[in-house]
């Protein structure tokens, strides 16, 4: 049996701009232009924008996941990307996608939490 | 502004046998018995199966999310659940889904970490 090789998790909360935290389309064009860049595989998604602009996305990737929770009215969100390491090592590019979200977003970041799981 | 009241996610990996860890259908099923009974709020999901009958889900909740992705090869997923408190405390409802999941799967829990955020 093959050894399992965890993979990085990156947690965040961190605050933003309203524009930001209420930009499903810039968040969504965000993620699309960094799995691309990231030669990442996405096999599917979910958007979904709450009355007040606020937005709950979910990107599913043969190499994990991507999620955000927007709360405009409180100016934070919470993000995390997981990449595992199963075909290879994507360390890396957990990181950079880590830091090109909160590039995006302008983020003041209030916590950032780092699992290998 | 109201205060942020961080919520819990609790993040697994486990060992369980190659039928549950191949049995997309019983998984979704299990989530979405737990979603009804719990509650929760879906608004959207994805289901993906790779060739050898391993699978990656994510579930998008207003609450937040459920992850899960399985590798029959290795024995072994990785699982998170992540219900906000935003608008009352969910924190029961995260660890019972968090429970009932790790008995639908037969499963050995390998690592559990418990992030308030």
């Amino acid at each position: 049996m093959t050894a399992y090789r965890p993979g990085l998790h990156l947690l965040s909360t961190f605050a933003s701009t309203p524009d930001c935290l209420t930009n499903v389309g810039g968040c969504q064009a965000t993620f699309n232009r960094l799995i691309d860049a990231l030669t990442l595989t996405k096999v599917g998604e979910v958007y979904h924008v709450f009355p007040n602009g606020g937005f709950t996305a979910v990107v599913c990737l043969t190499e994990s996941h991507v999620s955000i929770h927007t709360w405009p009215e409180l100016g934070i969100a919470t993000f995390d990307v997981f990449l595992s390491n199963y075909l290879k090592d994507n360390t890396a590019k957990t990181q950079q996608f880590y830091r090109d979200v909160l590039t995006y977003f302008e983020a003041t970041e209030l916590s950032k939490q780092e699992l290998n799981r």
